[in-house]
Parts: C-alpha cells; structure tokens; sequence
C-alpha cells in the first residue's frame, strides 16, 4: 500500500487516514478549512474538488454530505496516492477520481453537471523571474505551472449549474484576481472569511464562495483565528479544524 | 452660529467641536475610522475628501496631517455645517471647503492634482421599489440619488496623481463593486480592513484603499472588533476610535 517515502497520516477532525509524502504533497490547513467552508449539498447532487492532490479535500467532505464527490487532479503520482487512499477508507462508493487536465474539462463533464465545485489550488503566479527550488510535482502543486485561477474559475463556471456554487481557499493577495475571475464568468462572489494566524496579524489565508448567476451581495463571515497571542489554537480554530 | 435644530458635538478623539443636526446629517463611526484608516501625507501635499459631509472626515484628519485638506460637498446645508465648524475650530488655514457635485470635479480640480482622496460615500443603491422616507439631505448622503459608487471611484481616480491614494469606507457587502470600480479606474486594491460589530458576528464596515498605476497585491489588515461578547469596547477600538 504504501511506497518507500509515504507515510499514513491522520485527517484533521475525521476518522481518516490519508497517504502523504513530503517528497510529493502533504495537505495544510487551507485544505481542510475549504472541505468546512463551502457549501455542499447533503443529501444528493454531484460534487467536483479540482486540483484534489492526494484527495484530502474530497474525503474531508465525505463526513458532510450523501453526494457523490469526483476528483479532479493532473499530477499522476498525487492522484494515485489519492486512490489509494479512497480504498484504504473504503470510500470507493462515495469518492470516484479522475487524473485529468482542468483545461479540458469539457471532454469529461456535461455543462451544469455539478452542484458545488471546490478547489485549493496553486497559490503562486508563474514568474520567469523566479526559480523554482522544488521538484515538478511540488512545484505544480504549488505555482500556477499547469494551470492559472483564471483558468479554475472558468473550469469550474462551465461545469456547474445555475445557481451551483464555487468554493475556493487562497492566499488573499489574490482577491482582486479571485472576484476579476468570478464576475467574468457569471460566478457572484457571496461569501468570504479571512484566517489570520494571530488576531493581530495580517490575513494569511482566503476562503470565498461565489454563486453562478447569483444576484450580488456579499457576506463576510467572522473571522477565524488559529493562535491566541500565547501561542495556543483558539477555542474557533480547534472547533472547525479539530471538530473539538 | 447655531441654528435652531444643530447642537455642537465632540469629534472622538480629537479636540475638535462639530455642528451636527439630527434633521440632516450626524456622523457615525465609519466616518472617523475612515479619516484614522486612510494613508496621507504628513508634512505636505493635497488631500481631497468627496461626500465631506458636515466635515467630520477632513477635520480628524487634520491631527494628524500638516498637507492642505479640501472637503467637496453637494449639498449646500450640510457644506456650511462644515464652513462653521472649520472657522469654529480655527482650522481655515489647514482646511478648506466647496459645495460642488463631484460628477463635475473636472471644472475645479487638474488630473493628477492630489496625494489622497478618501470618501464615505452614501451607502445604498438607488432602488425604484424602496420608499425614502428620510427628508432630502438625510436620503442624499445615505443613497447613491446624487452619485453613484462607480461616479465616485472615476472621480477620484481622475484627481489623483500617480501613485496616489484612494480611501474608501463602505459597506462589505459592496466590496465587489468598489474592486471593480477601482479596478476599471486604474485604482489597484492594496489594503482592506473589515469592522465587525463582535468577533462573532459579520463584517458591518470595510475600510479599503487603492493606488493610483498601482501592482497587485492585497493586504488584509487585522480585523478591527467593536465591542466585546460582553458590550464593552475592545481595546482596539478604543485605541483607534478614542485614541485611549
């Protein structure tokens, strides 16, 4: 099951066990704090994570909802690791993965075919300025190599349906780009919540929900902090991360 | 020096008095947060305050500013407010006023003439179906009757120089118009504050500010709680609002 340099890891707040290696990918709390975040059907509908890396996200969401969740991933040594994960959970009922370019979503899915999208994707923009220290597949996980968010939200607008939802974590540098590529698809911008590590601290982590054809009007829920300025999780982070 | 209906109040946190009327306009937090929020110039310089209301805005700002502060207003009862409260606090030399309607700001000001704009624009959209049950002055400054957000944001852009500084409180739920409006007038979204009533509640208020030819790149400032659960004022409030 498990190959030389993986480890079996716990989900945060699940029953899980998740493969992970620090050579390829380890999840972060961006992932799981997305898998809480957005809004999903409970009962039945169709789910899509793009971007899934070793399918944390998806199978954080399994413990939420009865609808069918699909991943969506590019990089093949991720989307195996997340194959093997979902039979380690026994998850094969609820959880189907496919190893596949978001840009050519149109081969794989009907439009409008999904009721809520989610994605945790690459945070950094390509820069030919920059070298890029780690391996391909860190690195496409990672830098906006293989895919742009412009290219997610549009991925994401055609496959889902009228009033389907988008969920997204980032880093919030990237919100003007983030709202730029919702309204320019017909994805309103709804809800959003900013993570800081501290409460004195800048924001270092973006969650937002659009609404495809959603009318405007946008919520922004309170804040979620992870430290107390002595250095424990806070009373919030521990209840949505930890399900303490 | 005063009319009939006007009383004259504290500005929090400043030494300054202010002509106010519950008949026509009363500052509330936003303003103040504004003037304490926005980047200015400290020695020298030109700064513009559109919608300047009774003055309130350009007033605080002036303790902590020696640059000349222009208040540009529309309505003429709410302009001589301000004209008395300026000559009340000895302040014609720091602060000047005009009454003139901001879709005209060409006819009285060069492209390129200010270091920093803020504004407290009126708040809510003009909606045929909304009865305005507020006398005309109060419907003015608190509906987009006489200008409108995106007018605002095109103003201000066109009296700015480069690298110059937009400061905008608003409400949240209109964040994704002011980026667009900022974004269409050139302005690039830099900095972003969120107000909530409690930690646990909503955002109510956003402070944001914008650069004139400015990169990308948003900062998220932390986030900035009224009260405590219990109904106290936080700390942080009382330091930015109180200056306790």
């Amino acid at each position: 099951m498990l190959k030389d340099d993986e480890r079996m890891d716990h989900i945060a707040g699940t029953t899980y066990q998740i493969i992970q290696s620090d050579n390829v990918f380890t999840y972060s709390i961006d992932a799981i704090l997305l898998a809480r975040f957005a809004s999903i059907p409970l009962q039945k509908g169709q789910i899509l994570d793009l971007c899934s890396g070793n399918g944390v996200v998806g199978m954080t969401m399994t413990e939420r909802t009865r609808a069918a969740i699909t991943l969506m991933e590019l990089q093949e040594p991720l989307h195996t690791m997340a194959l093997r994960s979902i039979e380690e959970n026994n998850l094969c009922e609820h959880v189907t993965a496919l190893c596949a370019d978001l840009k050519e979503i149109k081969q794989h899915f009907a439009h409008g075919f999904f009721d809520t999208v989610t994605c945790n994707p690459p945070y950094f923009k390509q820069s030919s300025h920059e070298q890029i220290k780690e391996n391909r597949t860190k690195a496409v996980a990672r830098h906006e190599l293989a895919c742009t968010l412009s290219e997610v939200v549009e991925s994401a607008a055609y496959v889902l349906k009228h009033s389907g939802k988008l969920a997204i974590v980032h880093r919030p540098d990237r919100l003007v780009d983030i709202i730029e590529a919702m309204k320019k698809n017909k994805v309103e911008p709804k809800r959003i919540q900013f993570c800081h590590s501290k409460a004195s601290s800048h924001a270092n982590m973006l969650l937002i929900e659009g609404i495809k054809g959603g009318k405007p009007g946008l919520k922004t829920e309170p804040p979620l902090m992870v430290y107390e300025e002595d250095g424990r999780y806070t009373k919030e982070f521990n209840e949505v991360y930890f399900r303490l």
